[in-house]
């Protein structure tokens, strides 16, 4: 490791005398996509002639003829199917969450089965227990929740500065609370949605239950209905919880990650991987979760066929299927590859939204965190500054070796919660140039990758 | 100067000593700013219960009002109205503008008279002649041009990174259209909306006219109405534009700067100033131009009165009238600065909406610059990341004096052409997070230069 260090070290001055062309490619991989790329459209289709596009769903399987079909059509040298089982969850037609006061009236939530969740097989009611942490559930004990429908409350934090943190750290009610509830004797689940704006709005999401404790049903409600109901709880005016849901969990399906790319000229056998996932929630269009990936990565390919650049390693765009509700596509990728001995380079995943891109989240070796925050100086005309360590992606996680470096596009994470598993998520709420920022920002350090290779690679100084 | 560099430089480790407590004390401002900070609420009330407020109207003389009530509820130890004379313009109710071709078809467009324009006086019908440079002007000549509307149509580049500069290099049309093709006999004037966005949306702004030229009527219209009337205009499909606009300069009106102070403690005759302007056009509610840049103003001496912070310094928080057509309300204050030869020390102006905040753009010295560079790292893990040598603010840039640092608030810029100077400039789409986030990275850097002062100044060291 430390001859190749001192191997990049001996590269620098030829390296630093090429940033002149390297500012010039950038600029021209930014001007493309700002002028010419297709990303945008290619989200307006996938959103409005696909829609939503739960692992599973018609319109999932509709999703991969879909990504195929465009990625046939960018011309790619290869493009191909890889087969995955996956979950298949429907919430179904019937949803209703209601509670009622000592006068009979009843007061309706804005509600969204979570993924995952089970039906009510019927109509569920019971008293209603509000938590704000896990410690409570304990202080409270059997006695106290036994045949109750337990309400957590936290709140997502405010000071985060990146919301991902603050959804980070509240994220584990909404995915254990209803197996954790079901230890002390709940019959069921309220959620308060994971968002820091404070709506009508229900926003969705995975949960699991453990084979250990009963299958209980769980919803999320909106922010302002969580407030008002903890409100009504406080005054004691919360007669009984009403819930009705038809959820149901099929056999699992037959599915696709969705895969293209450009052969690599000098090392071909090296495979540069640039995706997101095409599958989403199923309410809204999946737009920013994660269309705004999916398209971004392929338009890294577009970029470099319309603009006739041969690339040196294979860039390969793969559509995970199934990131939501089990990451199936994303941990059987990686075992192909482990099972190929597929050599990969670098994996770039864009999952946190398409909005105006900050910069990168690297989950690499030392060497080459360092070696790409290198490059930051030509990213500065761009507005892209952020090189920190951190994680990468669900989908691309799984490839993990200690060698490989996993790379996260870091976009402006205000807004991501607004929409994020949501009806809100849709096209419309997507900006175009920031859509294009972010396709340009990952096609810039693509194309350096390719050009230099990394550290703690056989490739480096090829 | 070289003394005051080598004192400077002698205090660095006190200064490295103390970033720790600034770092605890920035924490805190950002934590007030994103749970307790009025901010948001108070922009809801200046777009809601006021709205629009354009020079010398009514509502500007409410918006003063409100902005004087405000700041006394804030209990700033002093506020006070500074009287100002503005230009008052009205663009009236009659506003129609539409083209048609041979077979007499009318085909409305989307407009907005620009601030200033001269009404049409009855109905303008002529011919339109479409010009996209400069040039074009002085190749067509008068003999084309004359008794012509001419319809400037260039687009605004979006290889731009900075919305900014695409403005910057394409608003002179606006500005100067009507009194360039008046020169040339043009008896009316279309300006392509100055956005980067293609809508329906119509875009105003102001524009003004040479003593020398004919007063011509000018419109904006929205890029969608310009890209179509330019493709009628190719296919000679045009035969006519007709133009109903019923705008009107009154009288000069009385109006005023809008300000509020808390005493430094220390050096009370050094003023650091945070400023934007209440004053709007008339359409829409001025909700990120600039009500957004008034609100994060205050919030500012808000979080010191809250947080129970004693400035060194006084803390001012000026709204200015007249941003939008005249910057008389900027140009006065600063004449009264020179003539009671008041020490300011620092202004920063908030004025480019109040989207997620990137950093300052930075008008001062080269030590001056080179000063609040050293302060980069404590604003990393608020991702403010931009320390750079540019351009302040319409209402805080005639303080200059080349001492006074000048600074402009530097937000995501991607947004802000879409709302600008557009019904669309509305509350609901300012989000609550970057607004809160801005206020906070303003009152970080009010906080640090107040405290350890800024070179070139004859405090620094006190």
């Amino acid at each position: 490791m430390k001859k190749l260090f001192i191997l990049f070290l001996y590269s620098l001055p030829f390296f630093l005398q090429s940033q002149t062309n390297d500012s010039t490619q950038i600029r021209a991989l930014y001007d493309f996509n700002l002028t010419e790329g297709n990303c945008y459209e290619n989200l307006r289709s996938l959103c409005k002639d696909i829609g939503h596009r739960l692992s599973g769903s018609n319109s999932a399987k509709n999703a991969v003829k879909w990504a195929e079909l465009l990625m046939n059509n960018t011309n790619l040298d290869t493009v191909y199917l890889q087969q995955v089982m996956v979950p298949y969850w429907e919430r179904g037609n019937l949803e209703k969450v209601y509670w009622k006061n000592s006068k009979g009236q009843k007061t309706f939530l804005n509600s969204s089965a979570l993924g995952g969740s089970v039906g009510t097989n019927g109509v569920l009611k019971a008293e209603v227990i509000e938590i704000s942490n896990w410690g409570q559930l304990q202080d409270f004990g059997k006695s106290k929740i036994a045949g109750k429908i337990v309400f957590f409350n936290r709140v997502m934090n405010p000071t985060f500065i990146s919301t991902g943190n603050a959804y980070g750290s509240c994220v584990d009610q909404r995915h254990s609370g209803a197996s954790r509830a079901a230890e002390y004797g709940a019959v069921g689940v309220l959620v308060r949605s994971m968002t820091l704006k404070f709506d009508n709005n229900p926003h969705t999401g995975s949960m699991t239950y453990l084979d250990s404790t009963n299958r209980i049903p769980a919803v999320a409600i909106s922010t302002k209905d969580a407030h008002d109901l903890s409100l009504a709880l406080t005054n004691k005016d919360v007669v009984e919880l009403s819930m009705e849901l038809s959820c149901l969990q099929h056999e699992d399906a037959i599915s696709y990650n969705v895969i293209g790319e450009i052969k690599g000229e000098e090392f071909p056998d090296e495979v540069i991987l640039v995706g997101g996932h095409l599958d989403s929630w199923d309410i809204g269009e999946g737009a920013h979760d994660d269309g705004a990936g999916v398209v971004q990565s392929l338009q890294v390919l577009e970029t470099y066929k319309k603009l006739g650049l041969n690339p040196k390693r294979t860039l390969r765009c793969v559509m995970y299927m199934n990131e939501e509700n089990g990451n199936r596509g994303g941990k059987h990728y990686a075992e192909m590859v482990r099972k190929s001995g597929e050599k990969h380079l670098f994996a770039l995943e864009s999952d946190r939204g398409g909005f105006s891109p900050r910069g990168f989240s690297i989950d690499g070796t030392k060497l080459q965190l360092e070696y790409l925050q290198g490059f930051k100086k030509l990213f500065e005309p761009y507005q892209i500054h952020l090189f920190s360590k951190g994680y990468s992606g669900v989908d691309i996680g799984p490839l993990k070796n200690g060698k490989l470096c996993l790379v996260g596009l870091v976009p402006d994470s205000q807004r991501y919660f607004d929409f994020h598993h949501s009806k809100a998520d849709v096209f419309e709420n997507v900006h175009k140039r920031e859509l294009e920022l972010g396709a340009s920002a990952i096609s810039s350090i693509v194309y350096l990758v390719d050009k230099y290779g990394l550290p703690e690679s056989e490739s480096i100084k090829k």
